[in-house]
């Protein structure tokens, strides 16, 4: 085992290309472009995984992630998420450099970009399938018409498709549920690419969340997808059933400062500046914040029955723990943590360690 | 204004200054050392404001911190969080150079310390008057005794006192409740204070959550107190009628990206990766992930009525707006956002702007 002495982020070399190889086999077998979110990992090293596995296109949720990865070479990068105009400097830079597809959802954006554009880009009506988050409601043929007119004004901007976060597969009950989301989003896109064809040519249906695009084998319709977090998965996927424990491929080693054997709690060192405050509700609707594991010398273990983290504070975790676990724990042991979202504790971790000793960067 | 093209934390200095103006005030009028918790600021340049005010004893919430601050010639440093024995080198290497004082509650970590360390280091038990999170619980003197037994027979470590932080106080429904938990806690201290003076001699009774140590004024039976958050305070503050909006002294700068009148909502790039996911519970008991308000040139509004951020993901924030507020915001313009916890906005922002156009560096 490597000596662990803070809260540090575990990555399993082994499960994560193992994901990576589940999701790229299977738009292969679809006949579909992979293009993978890497706002989950934010890593080049992790990304030069998936090259090995023939990826040449990605999706990034920022400018600045779009830089990072262009500084190693990616020329084909979607930012899935409203081109934020004040950007226009920065993504005038990467226009020059690279591929960069735009996502639109107003008159007003298409209009300001075709001002500031000095170089040409694709961009992606967002369209809102129901998740209601953000992107133009897929019923609103008034708006999209207008965008559509508005973006065959500029010379610089060119329509690529139309594309959707069906993000309410989160929300789903069931699998079924899930299916009927997925199969829903894909119908609506396609709805809106019949009536556009004509007028704009060829246009590109772009779909993409990790539960729709690991559980579905139906993508009839549909020409790219963008999951990010299937890199990792977590236990929110987890608790969907939307992976198996195993192949959550990041875990938090947390040294434990504090044990306290009554109330069957301990304390670690590894709070929410570490795994961040997302969370799940139990069976009660009470919060949590991650599930318990061993550390092994080259593994963790099956989450832990009965133990989960009950609450975190800046730098505390809090974790309750099973009659038989909390019996052998000590201060200065270490345990794992499984985050609730991988996303998040990537982010705030900045860094992996491979069980092996290698140490993974990311974007700072 | 500054130009502001992504999302940017803004501090106000003056209003950042009266907070620290405020509580070292009320420090000094009792007679008590105010040993601030800087895990809220992370920075060396706010640093300096205390010290302009006097302070030069400060609190941080991990060795690393510590060192950080170490840095810039702090020399008498508490590290307010149960002592994590795997990080004995470290420890060692600041016991060295500073006054270090360190927490211990169990008698292990004493044991183990007393192997490792090669310095001398203060320590304080720390005690659970209730709240619930860590620290040996104030009745359970038969394992004080046995920490206070095994400290004796440690020539590298030195018991200073007694320390809770009463963070329950964040719970309280009321101000009375809030001065109840306050005094109690203190009753608390002082108690074991009185039992264990004999034999280990002078003995320091500290206390420290901003909730006590703004809104009490009966500080008798303390020596030192460790708020931290007060130096900014922030919307979970401000809901518990702790601070006034106008004292809260951080706001997020976002960029408006996405407009959608009908159901009243604004996306802003600003999300998760930003704020935090930390929330409050509204009346319906739905939650919020901060509260909205203009941006002036030098200073930004009071919250803005009925208006609030709904959800957040990785960097899209989605905000609620009223029937007035919604009418005249377009993509592309600036909107701010209060934090529900303003340290871990801090935490993850890890860079202030000043509306002046300073920039204010944190640890990284």
């Amino acid at each position: 085992m490597l000596k662990i002495i803070k809260p540090t982020l575990l990555l399993n070399e082994y499960s994560c290309r193992k994901n990576i190889q589940f999701m790229t086999d299977k738009a292969r077998a679809n006949n579909i472009v992979l293009r993978p979110h890497f706002k989950t990992h934010q890593s080049i090293e992790i990304g030069r995984w998936f090259r090995e596995f023939g990826i040449d296109k990605i999706t990034v949720s920022s400018i600045d992630m779009a830089k990072y990865f262009a500084g190693d070479g990616w020329n084909d990068i979607t930012i899935a998420f409203p081109a934020n105009i004040r950007e226009a400097e920065e993504i005038n830079e990467l226009a020059e450099k690279i591929n960069l597809n735009l996502l639109v959802e107003s008159v007003e954006t298409v209009a300001l970009l075709s001002i500031k554009l000095k170089f040409p880009v694709n961009v992606f009506i967002k369209i809102d399938t129901d998740y209601g988050r953000t992107g133009i409601h897929y019923t609103d043929i008034e708006l999209i018409d207008k965008v559509v007119g508005e973006i065959k004004y500029s010379d610089k901007i060119n329509l690529s498709g139309f594309l959707t976060h069906a993000g309410h597969t989160y929300k789903a009950l069931s699998r079924e549920n899930v299916s009927n989301i997925h199969r829903q989003s894909i119908e609506r896109l396609n709805l809106l690419r019949k009536k556009y064809t004509s007028e704009a040519g060829i246009l590109i249906v772009s779909v993409g969340d990790t539960p729709g695009c690991t559980l579905e084998d139906n993508f009839e319709g549909v020409d790219e997808i963008r999951p990010g977090n299937f890199v990792f998965y977590d236990v929110m996927q987890y608790e969907k059933n939307v992976c198996a424990s195993e192949e959550i491929a990041v875990c938090l080693a947390c040294p434990v400062v504090a044990v306290h054997k009554k109330r069957r709690e301990i304390i670690t060192y590894g709070g929410a500046v570490h795994l961040s405050k997302d969370y799940l509700a139990d069976n009660n609707n009470n919060p949590y914040f991650g599930l318990v594991v061993k550390l092994g010398d080259n593994a963790w273990s099956a989450p832990l029955k009965d133990c989960y983290v009950k609450s975190l504070s800046q730098e505390h975790g809090v974790l309750k723990m099973s009659e038989r676990e909390i019996k052998n724990i000590k201060p200065g042991d270490l345990i794992g943590v499984l985050p609730v979202h991988s996303c998040l504790t990537a982010n705030l971790m900045k860094e992996y360690r491979t069980p092996e000793g290698k140490i993974i960067t990311m974007m700072r």
